[in-house]
């Protein structure tokens, strides 16, 4: 089932195919399949009702717009669809049918289900991550040295470079990579309990079962069932959400700097991208628009999952319910976001005449920290702050360039000779440690 | 489209029609239809391009497919509607096709056609409660004397009726329609502003045209354009939040009184309905559970469409696309939730002899505030509460009724004879305004 | 008790004292006076014991640090105080200490006590977004004829008015103070049913001593007692998220004028606002940050009161507690950012010269839509759009006006003689309805 | 400062001491100690200014009723801090103020004494998780063998033990503890970059002082400054978001558990603890309402969190003031939340005679499944859950017990001798992996 039509400016066609109804079936019957092998291996069940069953467990057989009207008064998908998959393998096996399932519980196969289909979710939010790095990496070293004006509180600040401000995003894209390998091992785990999580229904072989079943699935087998405690789900979705954040920090970085008036990066454009109905001469920054998106409706989902976690005794009534579209779509949008920044990433334009420009707008304003750690040498910090303070006052209300308003300042003058001041001036000779840092970034990518 | 299978359990199916893609993509072409009408009458494009341009907005003529295909690049689903609008009306008139969208924006046609939706969305959310409602006046008039256990802190506290707990849940029902009552003039206006709110295309007709246009589609005309002004559609989903609030406490009381270990009232059973795959003696409160889902779900909604609102300048970046999925998605779990409570209301099974049964199982705890109010017109409350805080521990301790504790305790009997003990022990001479409260929802319910 | 030091920048004084510990404990004291004085008319208890415990009631004379100390064990802060005040009363009158609290239970003081504090506060609120609106109001009428660049999705999009905008923020105070006016009503109430909202303790006299004590306190009496239904409660919570997602949508229009780059309207300046530990020239944007912060905070805090909405039975376990900071929290932070709108409204620096500049410095692109609207006229609007639009493309490739690029094309010439053009791009030919808009923002006021 | 009063229930005093005004003085302040010893180490500054400067960074120095007051108009503590400490400073020694602060910016102070208050709030959790987790084992192990009622959707389900539903949280802890284990080298780490992420105030000196920064502090010295991404933090905050949530699972067991129709597992009483105002015999489990007034606050105050992610450029506005107090929030919570977890661990009263008699009493239908799956080794799955799901509705309709019902089917009687029955029917027999899954639990705690 394709996203709905508003929805698709926010997902990813391959997230979107690991999501999809049919690959929600196809998980539960991948849980139901190993299960009877995994049995018939334990001598639980005969070996011909294992392969009867495993024949059947293949989603293209199944009525999905039936399952969707039978859910609703079955309270989830895996029942309708054990009934379904019953009258399947019994038209081949009658007794084979009798044996699908066996001692597992509705939640068992939904559980180990969605697992199989977050194994495949990490692995293609993995693999873009890694293509954002590399993306974000090049950007980097190729804007090593693009000086721009730095700013804080939306106001220009001291001269940063364009490299370094792209290293930023990358650290952030690593720590995220970091954080995705710590929890994976957590996270993957089989769900496999039976009814209350005793696996009584096999009597004393429900331990050699789950294990046979894990490495049917090649999932890790956890210390117990886990049907009430949904930590491992949770923070899977959290990661989504906060991997969003980041995503979100670069695209307001990037829709601020192509506003028209500061006009310094821009998303790529293209045939039929951003345009407008009404104004012939807009291109709208979609990209930007999709990510921010995204990083708005992400805290309110992770607030979803979270709120979900106290569910009841060995299995929950509704906190488990709530999980189900929820963390889905963390993993579409996430992974729609990330497709937009590697869009992003990879074609962004970038005027660097235009970050000189604006830098040199404000007439030497921005230099003002510069000016005033000079002096601070021979001054102290205070005194200092109050010329340089005075003198940017005196150059905004009579707009002069605050070199020249410091040159005739008698106080200024008297503590940094002219030459000097106009050294201070240039931008490229305050950049303190930004190389230093984009290095260490580029460095310290994962496996370089 | 259908929901998606995992959604299925708790939307409803008027509910989706309403938010589906045809009727999103209806919405749209309504207001373009409706537009030329208006621009026909004022005379700013010809009367026959107006009919050949609503000849064409039908969704049935529309490719969805290709509309998610080319709503990513293009940032919105109108821009590409309106191309194959163009084509459509071209098809039959060249030159009425130049006149389509005349002076609009894209956000014009996508708030205006949403708020279409919106009204259709509050007539089906407030019948919906009108019958909610309706059932639950029932059941509060009906049980207007079934005595039950109070429970505070899920503890027992004083004897109740069912009437009052189902009144309680009236009485919130109540609030909800006084308050889609009170905004939904607020909420359903047009919107029209061409591309930045001022309406320059149309010169000095763009009011007259808007005040037609508003005429047309049955909508209020605003003081002014509101495309960088979230509030009404953020009351609006709010609204849905909270109901959804007031429909999980009652799902959350009915789920506990259907405890296997309470047992006093239950969901309707019916073929298909909760069973498990693994026990055949269950009977899942699957109604509680998808209301509860919804409960769960609405908060981080809430907060995904809140945050979104700081949108920027004339028209926002991100937080506009952020609405999109999650007002619609907001109305639609309103809905199932509702159609849930309905179907739990009017059917629900109440076993008025364990509610006695329950009652009395505590061996006279329960009335521990009746006597100890009884003692208090002599000894004062704080003296009293002693007196009967003992006894409940000694009853408590040895497994004795409190009445056969108090009789036993000189201090106690004292104050109370035993003749009058054993009438403040009946829980039906305890229950205070309770009959009064029911007749007082009831007798308040809107239009009644 | 003063808020925290780092919330200090994000609340009000006046707002911090509503809901100071003290008017907390007076907020309870205030309930149990009123209490004792209706029972006593009621002729349930003595008039005596009436005067003894209203005599006490007075926050001033409460040990609040023993509370804290002890509402912990207790589970709520009602429990420790009704103690104290047990001891206080008793001192001047023993058997008045008996009749204290007689029939009530601890959430009916504290629920009560918080309406009398929520009225407090709705007041507080009302008053500031009145003087909001003046000061808006004010703004909008000079700003009716300030031209400035109108920007969608970040980008320059047609001519508006900075008085347009103005009205935009206005247009959504309005709405608020009519949706508080709406909710007033319903929000403040007594809460009075003793321990399982029946009244039992007081016999057939609950309801005549919950009409008398809704007098007493000037709040209106529900259909019935409201423990476990909080709906009221939320709405108001609800109404402050809403109103801070206003705001802060004006904070962000706001802290993005003042970019260094646009600098078309700032921030009121002042001794020590908005300085820099670092950066001498630096005037930051406070009021923005602060308010910008509290819509960031609020979305979570909605989600909060709304996620402890299903309360369990007569009185719930957790929900009731999730509500006893949040929802002050949130009318804290409201207050707070009405009180730096209220000074950025009153005190905003706008420089419309700048704002002229910005519109020009774009040579003319911003008018295309109204040359394309011109065009339109004769050639239809596709046609239109594709000539403004390669126009647009040549003129920024080129670095050239527009008008100059339009004036050697031959077909766009062909279609708009050169001398209707340079009129075309005027920016105040093309503002449409703006002033229309303004005036009936301005006429729609509350009150006027 | 002492939390509010109606706060004090929901956290605890270490935690409150971690995050008091007085510590994030004490925080700025330590770093401008740090650095003032960095740079004299580096030759920055004089070793004469760096003493000076050492020995007024005693937050016992500062007026913090004063930085109240002015943070409002500076918009950050930290200025007025600045403010303070200059002129402590420069009391003694009035060249060394000259280099207090030097080449650094407000956010580099704030952020940095932030960490040393997150590094020491991690200590804290995570003793407080060791201390809990051992608690847990020991009831675990302690109630390996104490069969109950497990349930599913609220209802009887099959038996388990309690030891079992003890592991399961305490599985949930370890798991918790293994992800803060993770998070803390990411976490705690330096944050220096002067105004714009560059140190260029301290020319080619940046990184050689940041290291020797990060050696006084013992923090971790990052790739670069960090001013702008917030995910370190934001991962911290939702770690603790997730641990409430796990909390808040185990204190919904617990209040189900204690309520008066179950009555099989009871917070630990004391004087004071859990009274009610109006009635006598009511014991609240206090510790549960708080635990699960955090779980619930938590979801929201996590989405705030990540709402603030995508801050502006260099450093942001709005964004990082939201976390303020929302990342203090959530450690004051969450520690409060383990503070009560703890209690209910180590005293849980715990009544094996009520779980069996409430295994029983529903009179064998809990072993539904044991005697389906007994029954389906013969006639398969299908066949045998119809044939207990009939007897089970036979049983519940005619009162009688499970075991009669079958032995009276002939269906049933044919495939399972009366003696095997009665063997089924005991809970004992059908506990599956249980003991094991406890096991593995306390055999994987961490350093066990």
């Amino acid at each position: 089932m394709p996203p709905g039509l508003l929805d698709s400016l926010f997902t990813s066609q391959a997230m979107d195919s690991v999501f999809s109804d049919r690959a929600h079936v196809q998980g539960m019957l991948d849980f139901d399949a190993a299960l009877a092998r995994a049995e018939a291996k334990a001598g639980i069940i005969p070996a011909r009702a294992a392969e009867a069953i495993a024949a059947k467990c293949d989603a293209g057989l199944v009525d999905i717009d039936a399952l969707r009207r039978d859910a609703r008064d079955a309270g989830n998908t895996f029942l309708p669809l054990h009934g379904q998959l019953t009258r399947l393998v019994a038209a081949d096996d009658v007794a084979a049918a009798g044996f699908l399932h066996w001692g597992a519980t509705s939640q068992d196969a939904m559980d180990t289900g969605l697992m199989l289909q977050l194994r495949r979710a990490l692995e293609l939010i993995e693999g873009d991550l890694e293509k954002l790095s590399e993306a974000l990496a090049v950007q980097a070293g190729a804007h090593r040295n693009t000086v721009m004006a730095g700013r804080t509180w939306l106001q220009q600040a001291l001269p940063v470079t364009f490299g370094l401000k792209v290293a930023g995003w990358l650290d952030a894209v690593e720590r995220h990579r970091s954080r995705l390998a710590g929890l994976r091992p957590r996270l993957v785990v089989l769900q496999f309990g039976g009814a209350a999580g005793t696996l009584a229904s096999l009597g004393d072989k429900g331990l050699a079962v789950a294990e046979a079943l894990a490495v049917e699935l090649g999932l890790t087998l956890p210390a117990m069932p886990w049907h009430g405690h949904r930590d491992r789900l949770v923070e899977a979705g959290l990661a989504m959400a906060a991997l969003a954040g980041s995503l979100g920090k670069m695209a307001r970085d990037i829709s601020l700097l192509s506003q028209t008036e500061v006009a310094e990066a821009f998303e790529p454009t293209g045939a039929g991208r951003g345009g407008s109905s009404a104004m012939p001469q807009k291109h709208n920054p979609v990209a930007c628009a999709a990510i921010l998106a995204v990083a708005l409706r992400m805290p309110g989902l992770a607030a979803s999952l979270l709120a979900a976690m106290p569910q009841e005794h060995e299995r929950g009534l509704g906190g488990w319910h709530a999980e189900w579209t929820t963390l889905p779509e963390m993993f579409r949008l996430a992974a729609g976001a990330l497709e937009q920044a590697m869009f992003l990433a990879s074609g962004l334009e970038v005027d660097a005449a235009r970050m000189r420009a604006n830098l040199e707008a404000a007439q030497g304003q921005i230099m003002a920290e510069a000016i005033k750690m000079a002096l601070a040498q021979r001054l102290g910090q205070g005194v200092a702050h109050a010329i340089v303070r005075r003198a940017c006052e005196t150059a905004a209300r009579t707009d002069r360039p605050l070199g020249e308003v410091l040159a005739g300042d008698s106080e200024a003058a008297a503590a940094i000779p002219v030459v000097e001041l106009s050294a201070l001036l240039r931008p490229e000779s305050y950049l303190g440690g930004a190389e230093d840092f984009v290095d260490r970034v580029l460095a310290g990518r994962r496996g370089y």
